[in-house]
C-alpha cells in the first residue's frame, strides 16, 4: 500500500500561491499583445497594483468553502476567491480616489501613478490637467477591475442552485461595501458621529464585507445549509468589526514602513472612525478643542499627528478600542467553537482570525 | 374562428414602456423602507437619473432578439435590455464626475446634486468639501448602478450555452467601453490627435458599446448563429461611429433645450472629437491659433464659443462630419439589406438607424 502526502488544503500560503496564479493569468491574458497598447497598460497596472495585497477575503472563501464541507481545493473555489481579490482592488482603487490618499501599500495609489504618467506623456499639462487626468484613470481602472471580477467569476463552472446562492451572497456583499462607504462619505468630517453611528458604518463597510460575505461565499459555493451560513455571520460580524478597529488603530498608530500607508491620511481626511468618537466623548474641554482643530485639516503635520495620538491615549480611547477589539475577537472564537464546520476548517478560521486582530500592517 | 389582435413586440414605445417597469420595480424594491435611509436615498437618486433617457441600448437588444428569431418580448430580454440602461446609467455618472459636466439630461449632473445635498446636511462646510463629497457620491452611485445591472441579470433565467455567450459579449461590451473612455481621456486636450485616432475611440467608447453589443447581446440571448452576430457588427459598427459623429455635432452645434447638456462642455473639456481633428488640418493658421487657445479653456464663454463654431463651418469640418454621418448611415443600411434576420427586426432596426442619425437630442 502506498501513502501519498496530500498537501493541506488550508494552508495559506499555498492558498496565496493558487490565487495567485489565476489572477496573473487572468491579467496576463488581458495585457496580450492584440488587446491594444493601452488595454495592456490598464492590466499591467492591475497586476502591479495587486502585488502585496494580504489576501484576507480570498483566504476566508477558501476556509468557508472547506468549513461547508468542500474537499480539495476547486478550479472553481479559487477562481472565485480571486475574484474577490479584483474586487477589492476595485474598492481600493475606487477610495484612494475618494479620499484622495496619495500612497497604497507602500507605493503611490493609482491616481497619483496616472498622474505621473501624464506629465511624462504631455510635458507642457498644467498641474489642474494632470490631477484630473489621473483621478479620471484611477476610476476607470477601478471600474476595469469590477468588471473583470465578474468576468473571472463568470468563467467558474457553477451552476443549479449553487449558483444562485453565490451570485445572491455576491450582491449583496457588493451593495453592503458601497453603502457602507456613502455611509463612511456622508459621516467623514463630521465631529458629532456617535460611537453607534462608526459601528454601524463599520458594519457595512468591512465586517460584512471583509469576513461574513467572503465565508459565507466560500460557503455557498460548497452548498452550505443555514445553520452553516448563520455560523459564518456569527463568526464574521465581531471578527470583521475587530479587523476595522485594528486598521482605524493602525491608521494612526501604525508605522508606515509596515502599513504601507501614511499615518496621517485618516487624520487629514477627518475619517469619522469608533477611536475618535470615543476621543471625542471623552476628552476634556481644551482636548475636544484641540481634536475638532486638528483633525480634518489637510494641512495636519507630524507634530500635529503626535499631539492628537497623545489625546487619544490620554482619553483612554485608544485602550477602549483595543478592548473592543480583544472582546470582539472571543465573541468570534466562541461563535466559532459551536459552529457546524469541519474541524480543520475551523482550525484554519481561528488561525486566521488571531491574524486578523493581532497584525501590524 | 376568433381572431386575437397582438401587440407588436418591437414597437419603441411598447418597449420602453416594459424596460422602464423593469427598472422601477428593482430600483423600488432596492429602496425598501428595511433597506436603511442611504440605500433609499441612493436607490431613489438612481430612478431620478433614469427619467428621460433616451433608451437606445435596450431597443438595440430587443430588436437584436427579433432579428435572431426571438418571439415574444419574453421576461429575459427585457431584464438584458433594462440591465444595459442601468450599465448606461453607471456610464454617465462616472463620466459625468471625468469630465466635470454640471448637467445631464436638462438636470444638475449626480455630483451636483450629491454636492447640495451635502450642503444642506452640512451648513458649516466649505465649497472643497462639498465638492469632494459630490465627486465620491457620485462614484458610490455610477458603482451601484453597474453592480446593480449585473444583480438585474443574474435575475434572468438564462442558462447554458446562451447564458455563456451573454456573458462573453456583456464581458467584452463593459471592457471596451472602458478601454474606450480610457482613449478618449488620454486623447482629451491634445490638439495633435489624428482624425484617425478620434474614429477608433469612437469605435471603442460608443460604437461597439452602443450599437454592436447591445445587438448581439439581444441575439445572443435567442442563440444567434455567427452569420447574424457578424451581420450585427456589420450594421452596427457605421451604425454607432454614426451615432457618435451626430452626438459630437449636437454637442457643439445642439439646442441645450433639447440635448439636456450644455454646448459649452465638450469645447472647455478639449474633447478630441473627429470634429475637431478635422478643423484643425484645415485650418489656416490664424483659425488654427484661435481653435487652440479656445478650445479646452475652462473658462470659455457663449462668445468663444460661437467663434469656434463659425471656425468649424467655414473649414468645412462641419459638412465633412454631416457627410461621414450619411455615408455611415448608409453602409448601415447596405449591410442590414443583406443580413440574415427576420423581416419584422430588420424593418424596426432601419427606423431605429434613422432616428439614430437624425435626431436632435
Amino acid at each position: 500500500m502506498t501513502s501519498t502526502v496530500l498537501a493541506d488544503p488550508l494552508d495559506p500560503t499555498a492558498i496565496q500561491a493558487s490565487v495567485d496564479a489565476v489572477l496573473n493569468r487572468f491579467l496576463t491574458a488581458k495585457a496580450r499583445p492584440h488587446a491594444g497598447a493601452h488595454q495592456r497598460y490598464m492590466a499591467a497596472l492591475l497586476q502591479d497594483f495587486l502585488v502585496g495585497g494580504k489576501r484576507i477575503r480570498p483566504l476566508l472563501c477558501v476556509t468557508g468553502f472547506h468549513a461547508a464541507g468542500g474537499q480539495a481545493n476547486t478550479t472553481e473555489v479559487i477562481q472565485l476567491a480571486a475574484s474577490l481579490e479584483l474586487f477589492q482592488a476595485f474598492v481600493l482603487i475606487h477610495d484612494d480616489v475618494m479620499d484622495a490618499s496619495d500612497t497604497r501599500r507602500g507605493r503611490p495609489s493609482v491616481h497619483r501613478v496616472l498622474d505621473q504618467e501624464f506629465r511624462r506623456m504631455r510635458t507642457d499639462c498644467d498641474d489642474r490637467t494632470a490631477q484630473r487626468f489621473g483621478t479620471a484613470g484611477a476610476i476607470l481602472l477601478g471600474d476595469l477591475a469590477l468588471t473583470w471580477s465578474d468576468e473571472l467569476l463568470h468563467a467558474a463552472a457553477v451552476h443549479g442552485t449553487r449558483r444562485t446562492a453565490v451570485l445572491d451572497h455576491l450582491d449583496r456583499m457588493r451593495t453592503e461595501v458601497m453603502i457602507g462607504q456613502y455611509l463612511d462619505l456622508r459621516a467623514t468630517g463630521d465631529k458629532h458621529t456617535s460611537v453607534e453611528d462608526t459601528l454601524t458604518v463599520i458594519r457595512y463597510k468591512t465586517a460584512k464585507y471583509t469576513v461574513e460575505r467572503p465565508l459565507q461565499l466560500g460557503a455557498a459555493l460548497a452548498g452550505a445549509d443555514t445553520p452553516v451560513l448563520e455560523a459564518c455571520s456569527a463568526i464574521g460580524i465581531p471578527l470583521g468589526e475587530a479587523f476595522q478597529l485594528r486598521d482605524d488603530l493602525l491608521g494612526v498608530f501604525g508605522d508606515p514602513a509596515q502599513t504601507g500607508k501614511s499615518c496621517l491620511d485618516d487624520l487629514r481626511e477627518g475619517k469619522s472612525t469608533t477611536l475618535l468618537a470615543l476621543a471625542l466623548a471623552d476628552a476634556d474641554p481644551a482636548q475636544a478643542a484641540r481634536l475638532r482643530a486638528l483633525v480634518g485639516d489637510p494641512r495636519l503635520d507630524l507634530e500635529g499627528a503626535e499631539e492628537v495620538r497623545d489625546i487619544f491615549t490620554a482619553t483612554g480611547a485608544r485602550a477602549t478600542v483595543e478592548q473592543m477589539i480583544t472582546d470582539r475577537y472571543r465573541q468570534a472564537l466562541v461563535a466559532l467553537d459551536t459552529a457546524p464546520f469541519t474541524p480543520a476548517a475551523a482550525q484554519a478560521l481561528s488561525a486566521l482570525a488571531r491574524q486578523v486582530v493581532r497584525r501590524t500592517s
